[in-house]
């Protein structure tokens, strides 16, 4: 099928590709799409044929955000567990819902993030869950595209970890068929893999040539239980154990050392930031100015709702481009510039698939949100780039296209069934005892 | 007119009047709306007549929010400034543009702050204007309500300072037909009135019982001026001048003391916090924890479009409940609780409002707005009061009542024309030669 996008303000890198231009622009263009693919921007191909034409008056199109951390499964937990100690969070309300949930929980859950995400713009999201197949399942049947990876815990050759490990392997083997889905290996963190396991895991995916998914130095506990455990930081643990001599794509990175970014950048790993969660849950913030003048690759991500509490990407952008400026004290620090590349081309770059997606260019994967300009929070439409970060609310979506076919309409999504999927997980909470629960 | 609001989900003080209750809670009820007030609550009276019945059905009401600073003029200038230093900023951009302005662009640029504000659930603001006639005549027009200051800098007995004063009064008075409108003094900051001039402008607010609103150490330029000249802080400044022998309203207290904490205390000052704009300009964060410790009346406001770049209270909140648990390392500091009331009643209270609007209680004004639950933001529709402050986005609030009036319904905002507004500011960036100015 062919769309075309007719005279629509666009976000495109000002050389054309991205990976020649210090910076993107924002201009009126016209973007042809064929199959998954575009296949021009700017004059029309006199042999291009639109079966679907999209008129650009008003509209503004972005390559999709892409949230590079998240758990979608606990979307149905929203709103059910804040303001409490993490410990109260962890072991008083998270875990006990855990436990009562079903595969077909896990799946509402991951429906209820992927219309979330689609109305908020982002077309890409990389996942950990336990239970990876009702992830995979949601992804197939909504059109989104993700990396997915089963959640490993484990110590030494345990028979738990084993089993999630062949779990990882039988769901990547079963979702070969759609494109749309990569798969990572996903050891949990520092505090829940011991040593032996994390080399295991680690020798897994060089062996299969798969990417690392982890969180890293997230709280000061786990900063504490890994220094009394192994007398070094998280990072260096994980360094010592093999997760850095593959792609690997590390979530908070909040409480690090000068030795840390070293150590990052040194392996070219690339670090999710959580802004939100990070500070929902107490644990502070991650030094991103840091990591960029170092030049470590940085990516943005809402981790799971159950810590944010949305999977909202205009929100977590609004946050990182604020946050740095007031705790460095510097109206400068983490641009509009900066923050709209990090939760684009820098997720794709994490993902290894900066060649596919993350930028508007001639022979990308078309992923892209279109948004209505006729919204006060862009007016005037001035500046478009400062506005994605600073005044935009994610509302301004109006149509996503996601390889090619287009999955949202006038904020319709068209692969799924939304007000099915809010009776389903308003039933969830009802049938765990957690909607009348008082806050 | 009558207007009921039938089994609808609500969130209401505890024992009914806010004054008495500790906490919110959400129940399912019926309100009822009779001229500008609301008259029942819960059973509807046999006598009661509804020229209108809204369905309550997957809809839940709050109290209007209440945004007590802001400028409401600067809408226009949304995105045209951003990730610059403070000085390049307020001199090289904002101060060219305001010396171009005229009185028509500041009232297009009510118009857009106000249709912004009511789309996000704002039925109040408190505004400091220069030319203080286009926000009164753009408030008159929309039916929001607020309280409107001319700013005013000056020193000693200067002319200008004078003109600006008179200016004050005599808009107060060609508006006294209107009772959505309150009229406070606007002394600008203590930078821009010098001790002389603070002082014409606290004895005429004693004189007409008229309270002050006005800017206190936001920078730490600002800190350092007045230490230089008067060899005490911002706050001692504005105390020694007899600022808080009025009801006060302290914009920012970003860098203050735990001395100027005290002062804030004993004076019953009300502060306003801005975390957006204290971030965005490299300000910092103000130490709302400790305020609210010392029982100090703290409310929210957006700042300008200028400096923030969105006038969405939902946003606002989201930052104040998330950015000082980050602060603190403490997750269980400033709550969504907290922050409701932060953004409702205790606005209500700085502006000496708090027996008409801030809350939903019999006898008050019907100053309310209504989301629709049919969003992921808001799914599963659990702990709504958590979900206001970190779930939604404001894209919520379907419709709107201020003084008993629906002026916004199926987001469509029925008082002024959005699309005639949009045009307008369009036009004014486009005049400044603003719209194609790189970023």
């Amino acid at each position: 099928m062919g769309i075309l996008l007719r005279n629509i303000l666009a976000v495109l890198p000002e050389n054309g590709k991205v990976s020649e231009s210090e910076k993107d622009v924002i201009k009126e263009t016209s973007i042809c799409i064929e199959g998954q693919r575009i296949v021009a921007i700017g004059d029309i191909p006199a042999d291009f044929k639109a079966d679907k034409v999209i008129d650009g008056h008003d509209r503004l199109v972005i390559p999709g955000l892409i949230n590079c951390h998240t758990h979608s499964y606990m979307a149905f937990m929203r709103n059910v567990a804040d303001d409490l100690s993490f410990m109260d969070w962890l072991f008083g309300t998270i875990d006990p819902i855990e436990q009562k949930m079903t595969d077909e929980d896990a799946y509402q859950g991951a429906r209820l993030a992927i219309i979330e995400m689609m109305k908020s713009g982002t077309t890409c999201f990389n996942d950990m869950q336990m239970n990876i197949h009702q992830t995979t399942r949601a992804v197939k049947e909504s059109g989104i595209r993700a990396s997915v990876c089963r959640g490993l815990v484990g110590s030494g050759n345990d028979e738990g970890g084993q089993r999630r490990l062949r779990e990882a392997f039988e769901e990547k083997e079963a979702a070969a068929d759609c494109d749309r889905l990569t798969f990572m290996l996903g050891p949990h963190a520092p505090y829940t893999c011991d040593d032996a396991y994390m080399r295991i895991v680690s020798e897994k995916a060089k062996e299969n040539h798969m990417g690392i998914h982890v969180h890293l130095s997230e709280s000061e506990n786990e900063i504490k239980q890994i220094e009394e455990r192994y007398a070094c930081t998280p990072i260096e643990m994980a360094e010592k154990n093999g997760l850095f001599d593959v792609n690997c794509i590390a979530a908070h990175c909040v409480q690090i050392t000068d030795k840390d970014i070293e150590i990052l950048k040194k392996h070219k790993v690339n670090v999710v930031t959580n802004p939100a969660s990070n500070m929902k849950l107490g644990n502070g913030f991650a030094p991103v100015k840091k990591l960029l003048d170092a030049g470590v690759n940085v990516c943005l991500g809402t981790d799971g709702a159950a810590s944010n509490n949305s999977l909202n990407m205009f929100h977590e952008m609004s946050l990182l481009a604020l946050i740095h400026k007031g705790l460095y004290r510097n109206p400068q620090c983490v641009s509009a510039r900066d923050t709209f590349r990090i939760a684009t081309i820098n997720g794709a770059k994490a993902l290894g698939l900066e060649n596919e997606i993350g930028s508007i260019e001639v022979g990308k994967k078309a992923d892209l949100a279109i948004l209505d300009l006729n919204n006060p929070s862009l007016m005037p439409a001035n500046n478009l780039i400062a506005g994605l970060s600073y005044s935009a609310n994610g509302s301004e979506v109006d149509t996503v296209i996601i390889d090619g076919k287009i999955t949202m309409e006038g904020r319709k999504v068209l692969t799924m069934d939304e007000q099915e999927t809010y009776a389903r997980v308003n039933g969830i909470i009802k049938r765990m005892g957690l909607a009348d629960k008082e806050y």
